[in-house]
């Protein structure tokens, strides 16, 4: 009678790992920053809490498995705005990004298949592969050059007969990254070239800084078929806690498995869906104003960190994280010890280690994520206090 | 550039299978009665409704991987309400029962293990054991008993090297039996006996009639360790469209390989948390008035049926479902005659085939699942169509 071998092998979250530490450091009374995590801290819109404030439906009953039609057609509608033309038809709402990440492994691969992801990436693909049985093949990218696909060469040396597909997320968590137009055609036409997938993980698409642009996998009509975007309202509409995402493909036969896969799972959350409709009815205006806030927390952070003597940090591009290189051999041990061994007033800050974000062992030991999700003033103090740990710590353990 | 062979393989729901005849009805103005889905009409309570109502939380965040703490004391204190003592940290909160099964199923076994489960059983309990790999080997019981289990032996005799769990769902869907204390017994000496671990669908808990009391599998201290119950609150609360459910168990490894699966799917969603919170802090009395308004339609629906010629039917004790053998050849044929081609006073309605809560081929195809969720002066009409339509039927195919 013991537990599966898959439930023994799966790996608890790297992120929550650090918990206990920073639960005992606020037990002594010791403020934490958490630089951390990306749980956006922007009030939802205001016709989402009036979804929740009007609601009068007495009975929760089960939805439409793919969601519900006004929601679909919303978000068709959304994308309209960027020129994407899709049916609601393409469109399936799931329960978080999480599910759709979950169904589209399903979908595309069979146990032992693989997929090629650029490292560092979002640690909960692992999870969702581990479920799926799917070999996540690495591509490892680089801080120095800010984390820029290589050429061609390189991503074809990693394709197999296994491979099914390549994601790419872009803006990306944890990097920052935004990839070019240039860098996207090399990877599409691997993608026809070898007859795979594209998967494309584009929650951030609206969080891109110095006047970039966001191109979407699904602005390439000669890859239609090929392509499958995950997407998610946690970030877009700080409602990470409504667990509202969905699948977007034109592909009739993925939409089709990825639907039987939900019918299993009965429904997305009904009261939840009608906030994520009031969201998606938001004007496009609406996300300069949270852009704008963000812009501002990442000049702050990256002008608060380049000077680090010994660090490698490129300004980020997108999303609300960067990835830098620190002056330091063990990222967890330094993780760790700021939680439970310094603060400066009182404070202390709680970084993700990056290692948790690379699947290629030993790689990025000296490098953590830091989100860039709390207020321009408790951002700057974070910075003053992470400063004054690393130096510390550098001359303690340097 | 192909769907996996999984995505292919994954069986579509067999109650949605016959969603477009009931469209086609609908759309030549004949009204359809659902008899075939356990939806449930009654208002959800009170309470419920206003913490929507009430909602002042201006971001949704995360929350944690096992749910808010607050929801899982409100269920230790239902469950103590039954004389089940529970610690919080027993109690992990899922999105929807259908997690809790899929959850539950991948960490009890791995690939090609076995668990048993009495047929005709929940159709959803395919999917997941689809995706976690999970062989399901049948019980078969029969409609003449009123679908009682049988003696050890035979529950015995399907037991391998392979058998991880055995499965109860009581009271039952869709058969609508309540397993007495003795049946448990026998199952409980059993899972002691083989070392196994067993799983409880326990979601219909109050809606059992005729003054019997449900037992709970959590209520036999000596297999403690060996006990998973799959819960949730769609059927208690009238919240199907709100995705919350649990797993509780007193098995710490059980509980710690759930929560890293947990962790992969960050949270569930947090408002309809809260929502579930106010239903659990409503008082025991809450459910007489529901229980009393199925009893009811338990009793026109048992009535009106009992003596049609050629029916088998045994009074259901709990749930709100029943399966019944019909004199027809080919229930699956029957069902959707009855949406294409019948209807009287332009009204016709939707019955459950009974084959798709069956795994073992060729049972169930002359037996239906009917529910009762609708109103009895409705049920009284759908009862008569539907008696109307069996005797034309047989006088067509007969």
């Amino acid at each position: 009678m013991n537990v599966s071998q898959r439930g023994r092998d799966i790996q608890a979250s790297p992120i929550r790992k650090l918990k206990p530490y920073a639960d005992a450091a606020k037990a002594k009374g010791i403020k934490v920053f958490h630089i951390n995590i990306g749980d956006p801290d922007i009030p939802m819109p205001g016709p989402v809490l009036e979804t929740f404030r009007n609601w009068t439906q007495p009975v929760l009953a089960y939805g439409p498995a793919q969601g519900f039609l006004e929601l679909r057609q919303a978000v068709t509608r959304y994308f309209a705005n960027y020129n994407i033309p899709l049916d609601p038809d393409e469109v399936l709402i799931t329960t978080g990004g999480s599910e759709a990440i979950h169904f589209t492994f399903s979908v595309l691969g069979d146990v032992g298949d693989e997929i090629i992801i650029p490292e560092p990436y979002y640690t909960n693909y692992n999870g969702y592969a581990a479920f799926a049985g799917l070999k996540i093949v690495p591509l490892p990218l680089s801080v120095e050059n800010g984390f820029r696909l290589p050429p061609v060469e390189a991503l074809e040396a990693l394709i197999t007969p296994r491979t099914k597909a390549i994601l790419l997320c872009s803006p990306n968590n944890p990097t920052g990254t935004v990839y070019t137009p240039e860098e996207l055609d090399r990877v599409v036409g691997l993608v026809k070239k070898h007859d795979l997938f594209l998967v494309g993980d584009e929650v951030y698409k609206e969080f891109i800084y110095d006047g970039l642009k966001h191109k979407s996998i699904l602005e390439y009509p000669e890859i239609k078929d090929r392509v499958v975007v995950v997407d998610s309202i946690s970030k877009r509409f700080s409602c990470c806690g409504a667990r509202i995402g969905m699948i977007i493909t034109r592909n009739k036969d993925v939409y089709a498995a990825a639907l039987k896969f939900a019918q299993a799972r009965l429904c997305p959350p009904s009261v939840e869906q009608m906030a994520a409709l009031a969201a998606y009815n938001m004007p496009m205006s609406y996300f300069q104003g949270v852009r704008d806030e963000y812009d501002r927390r990442r000049n702050v952070l990256y002008d608060g960190l380049k000077d680090i003597p010994g660090i490698v940090i490129r300004k980020p591009q997108g999303a609300f994280y960067v990835i830098v290189r620190l002056p330091v051999k063990d990222i967890e041990h330094f993780a760790v010890w700021l939680l439970s061994e310094f603060s400066l007033d009182g404070k202390t800050v709680m970084i993700a280690p990056a290692p948790g974000f690379y699947s290629t062992p030993s790689l990025g030991t000296d490098e953590c994520r830091i989100a860039y999700v709390i207020n321009v003033g408790e951002l700057s103090e974070a910075i003053r206090v992470f400063k004054a740990g690393l130096a510390k710590y550098q001359a303690l353990h340097g």
